[in-house]
């Protein structure tokens, strides 16, 4: 993957580069330029390569979703009032909130015009697309409700971060001159392993190493933020009457003793039922990735990438 | 254009039914059911007709380009903080901001996706789609600044206006099966046409019928928002070494006296000025429109359309 990333971020780099000025497009390159780790651009060049195309021939469309990507980071931290992005101030905050509703707009559209040069890919960018926003849609909505069941949550996460590895997957299948069976199959791929790799950035939250992830332990828990081991651990202390995590919503979030609530998410076994989603996801996309007619050292790098972002520790 | 409107009322309504449930689409059927005069869509149908295509055939189009306005009406209402629309509560009123963001995103994934049967609509639709956001964004910016020339403000509309009735009309003609000469032509006389169009819209706030067009007289004025009157009238006023528009906008708004104002800028020449501006743009509408090699009365219902926009009293 790294030299995708290089060609990746040598595309940013000139793309931005030749943006007019203005407060439309300065904050395009802004967050283009925060350091980021590139994975659904190496994703389209990636798949684009397994079947026989070259990774050239995706940038384009590697871009476009990563313009994408960007939009949609945009938008949000101004929907979720986030003061910092990757360590640095957000779009709404370094500007203010209509540049960073304008600026996203057009980078939208700029997204799309990356996006003509096969009805396959426009098609199936259009599609994931909506998602996604329904996806942003659920998530706060979730947040204004009492209850969410976890099923509903999975169908959350699943828009809103596993469709876009998917697309990613078949956009660069379909300029490589995939089958239409092929490419699902690669899509099908990405969108386990972007269901695993979100579970796992769950459970980092409580049971991560905060010297590696960088982020406050519990600091979701903290929050109340419902992710699949709050949705999971009120459920399963409603069917065993334990009361721990109630206690503790039930508190202002900064009087939260974060680690009892850790403590009982271990307990009420939701840590391991968590491990096996994972597992069950990662060894579903393997078998899509296994399905695929070619052999099978084309489809190592996909597999190294596949592990590296689901046994990380940050 | 009533057979016309009538053709994309049904169409909207028939879209409008077949929405999901939900607060990301719920906002995109209250926005396009409140009445409008389908201006734009109306213009794609036309655009088609014109060079003997079937209005039927443009119909998705049409619908298309009348969901990428209400697009910039929904986030336009937020950035400008407006509470109505139509008489009636804006999106980011009747829901909350976050709502009309996220809405917003979805329309205009939604209107891309019916410009996708053609590379050349898809082509022109981007195109445009980039500069009304470049116009909105210099509206927002000549807000912020002290001063600002005549020709900064006719740049700043043709994007933010203009360039959406020329790319209807382009559309259309490509559905049409125009040639690229001839569409660019039809192009040409709808950004002229929604120029003269949005010149008229700044005198009628001075010197239209208030009974007419149901606004306030002047109330661009104690606004103190820079439209061509304003801007043309501080002008001539330095020339001239007038005083009075300054002294009434050093006034609280409240204070102003909007007649004052009125009466300056008609002394000013400013009201003659933009009658010659909109006659200039509407011969050289008619120019274009007259060049393009198809039986003047093919080209009548347009012809009549234009008249009605540009002589409007409201």
């Amino acid at each position: 993957m790294a030299g995708h990333v290089q060609l990746i971020e040598a595309r940013i780099a000139q793309w931005c580069e030749a943006l007019p000025p203005g407060d439309l497009y300065a904050p395009m390159a802004y967050l283009l330029r925060l350091p980021g780790k590139r994975v659904r651009p190496a994703l389209v060049l990636m798949g684009c390569e397994l079947f026989g195309g070259r990774a050239e021939d995706a940038l384009d469309e590697a871009l476009g979703i990563e313009l994408f990507h960007n939009f949609t980071l945009m938008h949000d931290d101004i929907m979720d009032a986030s003061p910092l992005r990757r360590g640095e101030p957000t779009v709404h905050v370094k500007w203010d909130a209509n540049t960073a509703i304008l600026s996203g707009d057009a980078m939208l559209v700029k997204a799309y015009q990356l996006m003509g040069k096969s009805p396959d890919v426009f098609r199936i960018f259009g599609r994931y697309a909506l998602e996604v926003c329904e996806g942003q849609q659920l998530d706060m909505e979730f947040e204004r409700r009492d209850e969410v069941h976890v099923e509903e949550y999975v169908a959350m996460i699943r828009r809103k971060t596993a469709v876009l590895l998917n697309s990613s997957l078949q956009i660069g299948a379909t300029i490589g001159g995939a089958n239409v069976q092929d490419r699902e199959r690669l899509g099908s791929f990405g969108e386990h392993m972007g269901l695993a790799f979100q579970l796992r950035d769950d459970l980092l939250d409580a049971f991560g190493d905060p010297t590696k992830t960088g982020k406050q332990k519990g600091g979701d828990l903290r929050n109340g933020k419902k992710t699949f081991l709050l949705i999971r651990g009120l459920e399963r202390a409603a069917e065993v009457r334990s009361s721990v995590l109630r206690e503790e919503l039930a508190k202002p979030s900064e009087e939260r003793d974060v680690r009892r609530m850790i403590e009982a998410i271990d307990q009420l076994g939701v840590r391991a039922e968590a491990e096996a989603e994972i597992a069950t996801h990662d060894r579903a996309a393997h078998l899509e990735l296994d399905a695929i007619g070619l052999e099978d050292a084309r489809k190592e790098p996909l597999r190294t990438l596949a592990e590296r972002l689901l046994d990380r520790a940050h």
